[in-house]
């Protein structure tokens, strides 16, 4: 077998927070008896990532040391644990990053997301970014042959998007407000209206991920100027939709965004939030409550693999076009530096030239 | 105001089920505060007003005398009650046919379908089928300039699709099995599909109704043969989803099809009965209960025009394919014989041939 | 008929928000087709009622000029519209305050709290608190009788633990944490161990109240300390459950108690906002966000009336000792100034002395 | 260690369902690493594992061979495997008898009743009933100082009630029909009353089982009469509970009373279906679909253990009540017999004399 190429971020001195992008060998982990060894074809750089790499930590999160990044994976299975059955050398799969790490009372009740978790590129756990990656294999989905393995690796930020939808409960004819033209913002416009939302109008302070959104399928756009009260914000927003909305989605935890998610959303209705920001926030609760206007945190995924392979094999949900750049392994530093840029969306490292 | 012709069911005598059509000038009910008058442009035909003109009589709601049939209609205003300040002359609107007589738990609650209710061409109300027809304000959505009244006449059976799939809980991925590829197996795979059905499998006895399945979006079709065992149907079904049933619609009231539609259906799921048989039905309930297989009613629908409206409004929807033939209101006998044929799907009657 | 006198808030110029509390003769109305004239027995001061005398408005909400006081109410029916069917004169009926004006989306779906509402003795309309009072009739229950009409006024405030709990999904084995314990936080404490809460810890920053909270059946109660962290009074209320709380329902509408209601609801869990305090709060959203702890309003109340009487008449809610004072509506005066007061918990107004 | 006598049931030729009950000594488990091996105190009686001595079978569930009897149990911790961390020797735990096998959809998204399953004394897995049983440790509960080990057995039928509650969404007020008074019915009964129902009705053919359920808290009785017509026993019922069901619970399997529950739940209520009898039941559908009563299976129960503690412990359920004999594990075959009996409620075997 190869060498183990790994993207590693390194914390050179404790007392500065951005931490080094460094290109090593690794040692190959085994499997075990309920493990895959796979042969990575494609990873996405999230958000996370680059906070990791800029800050050493994100919230409780702490790089101490070094890790290897990436969690948004596909690849093929290269060797199988002796105790893996629905799995074989050769399938092609996408891997869920996150696993419950014991049997408590979320991963039993449906909510393993809440549970002590195994993740992907979170601390203390390596991450996915290498040429060959080991993990629990039933959280391993085989791919169909109509779906790509890149299209495999996006999977992991669509079930955002699906968790999201979910937690916001979208419904049909919906009228949904999405802030935020992210790849966050995108992926879960793309499954609102997949759910059944009659129109999505999203929000972003850049004019080219507007233009993405369009492109995408958002039913309008609105350009947030900074300065704006959220009041004016929202009246924008509901002039956009024709009412105010039946549910939001806020992809970037600014205050002002959550305020005028508020403000915009309709009595009875829902903001799902998945953009985090400060730890306190000013919120216009009294106008929330007494309009019973839920708000609901959304973290992560759980059960969405499943939903997002059949959507995506069937065609009734396409995630290709949030590619806009793709690097190879060797410019991991340049694909970093590329998520940063408002213009990119979504950045891909090909790990294995070959197999592209 | 010309005169206002009507297609009247009449008894003829009491002891023979089968009503006559009749046309025949009825007068036109000046609208009361809350009411509006409306010029009927299109009327549907429904399997229940076949049902009343066949038999005089569906369950309990028997035709005593006469009745003015129909109920999926549309129209255009032409006089407002004084009370009545959503909607003025001249608007398109489509009619809820049905709403609750009383303000009890069921209305309250939002479930108004179980009150007490008004509704159209159901003993002792009459029916749209006229050239005029005065109905509850409220229960008149204004059609947006780019939905047809053809297409506002068709939001009836619409609304059962989207209160079955409501019922059935379709989400994100499901694998959906419709049972019957009549107007309301058709319409319910349409919602399903737009609310984030992955694949529907529909079935039928004729392959004619398949084939129109399959062109308005069956993933794939089913023929029922008559003689096949519960369980050999739900095989075939297994194979053409390539798994169980997440959700079924039974939209036939066989037997048959809802003992194959449980052992189609895997565990956790729901069936949900819009079509009705037999009074009593033999059913396989410790295979359902065991493996927790939800059965659920469907009557009618409720809460469904604005979400309806939305979704044909922006085009996420589309009904029109589901009109096979179109009547004259003299030509009404034929258009009820048409109604009878596997061939037709939806019979439309046109009221005002110029405002066609 | 005997004369009217009436408890009425006057403001008496505009520059002051305090208003006088008078007494006087007003007019009796008429019952319309669908109301009843209403002898009223009962009547309880709430914290709004207290609020609309001291401020003379409550949010958006203001009082112009004069209006009867008071909303939980209970009486006798003496006259009947013509429409009534379902009392008849001398009927003991609670009477539920508020109901929607309009037939709209809300009231339609069962939400009808959130519809431009009818509310006694919110502006423009009047209230309950007078010797005669007409209502709309289906919004008057109908007593058994082993309720008391008391106890039949008390179901307004009742009423607001119930849907506090049902919008907190209260459910079995659930600890629940209960913010305040004024009338409101007792209520909803009496109805989550209704609900099959296992135990309930109630806070508050009086020691009398914190007294009758243990004797109505607090599992334990906190009595909070000013200056206090959010995050210290959170590890309190958790190592008095034994376990952070699975629901909490905020019945004080201070920020810190918004705080630390997050941070001592566990992962998955709910708060249920009842209190209302200032137009901006600052919340800990990522905290509350990433465990997904939802937040959730409370506005009044809908469809309660029928379990309220349901649970009374069987015996299985106890409201009785909610009551700390009664006066005569000669005393309304004092009746007021008792309810700012701490240890004053529910404060009853006798409308009819030879009644009790 | 002592020797481990077990109660065992010998099909002794393969033409004869009757199986023998045998007590043998059987070798003791040595727990794996994350199991524990537990000295047991009481194992309660089922229907089942009466069905399986007296039928060798349920459903496909076919007894080939031998098997140990018993899946309600409790007992104290004698050693713990290398990874059990939650539980120590010296505890007193209650036993959750069944488990997911594998990680699949259905113990991912919270329903792993649904999962294929470890279940004790269902082929091939052996039972509880033996002196000492190795079980998975999370599976095994903790209970407090102020739950006997005897309630602790109870848990398990208690959980039945529990999940039936749930899966039929019992409400605040609700009015409920519980069909049968045996162990089910009354847990049923027990929990329905504390999750917020208003009152019980409840239905036996035997008048002593109707005795004991009025002792345990039911609010009215019916006795039921053989060849009474469904309807005419829904009558009965509507008249006992002053109004038709909100939630029926059928606990007998019977068709009857399958048909007369749903002819007396009323309008938008729910079944759930607890007994099962022969796999086809003929059942008046259009009456239930059409009034839109649910139709729900409840197969065994999850996440219930948790739940049932806190309320054993703060004493809001009560269930020492329902023990009617016990017997010590030499005679086993009198306890059986004395199940079959309808004067037995819960029949116990205690197997370690010494610890009662």
């Amino acid at each position: 077998m190869e060498e183990n190429l790994a993207v590693v971020l390194y914390r050179k001195r404790e007392e500065i927070p951005k931490c080094d992008i460094v290109l090593e060998n690794r040692p190959i982990k085994e499997p075990d008896k309920d493990e895959v060894l796979i042969r990575i074809h494609s990873v996405g750089i999230c958000g996370s990532d680059v906070h990791f790499w800029l800050d050493g930590r994100i919230g409780d999160f702490i790089l101490e040391d070094c890790m290897v990044s990436g969690h948004e994976a596909s690849g093929t299975v290269v060797k199988c644990g002796t105790g893996v059955s629905h799995l074989q050398t050769g399938d092609r799969v996408s891997i869920e990053p996150g696993y419950p790490l014991i049997n408590d009372e979320y991963s039993r009740s449906g909510r393993y997301n809440l549970s002590p978790m195994y993740f992907c590129s979170c601390p203390p756990h390596h991450g996915t970014l290498q040429k060959y990656y080991t993990h629990r294999a039933s959280y391993c989905y085989k791919l169909p042959d109509n779906i790509t393995l890149e299209e495999g690796a996006l999977i992991e930020p669509l079930s955002v998007g699906i968790h999201a939808c979910r937690r916001a409960e979208i419904d049909l004819g919906h009228k949904v407000l999405v802030c935020g033209a992210g790849p966050i913002g995108l992926v879960s416009m793309i499954v609102a209206k997949a759910m059944g939302a009659a129109a999505v109008v999203i929000t972003d302070l850049h004019e080219d991920r507007l233009e993405k959104a369009k492109e995408m399928g958002a039913d309008c756009t609105i350009k947030i100027t900074k300065g704006e009260s959220a009041q004016e914000t929202a009246k924008r927003i509901r002039e956009a939709l024709g009412a105010m909305a039946d549910r939001t989605i806020e992809c970037t935890g600014a205050e002002s965004a959550i305020q005028s998610g508020i403000y915009a959303t309709k009595s009875g209705g829902c903001m799902a939030l998945v953009g985090f920001g400060p730890d306190l926030v000013s919120v216009p609760l009294v106008n929330a409550a007494t309009r019973e206007v839920d708000i609901k945190g959304v973290h992560r995924y759980k059960n969405t693999w499943p939903a997002a392979i059949s959507m995506l094999a069937t065609g009734r949900i396409d995630v290709k076009s949030l590619v806009t750049q793709r690097f190879p392994m060797s410019k991991s530093q340049e694909a970093f530096e590329c998520s940063c840029d408002s213009k990119g969306i979504k950045v891909i490292i090909q790990c294995h030239l070959k197999d592209q």
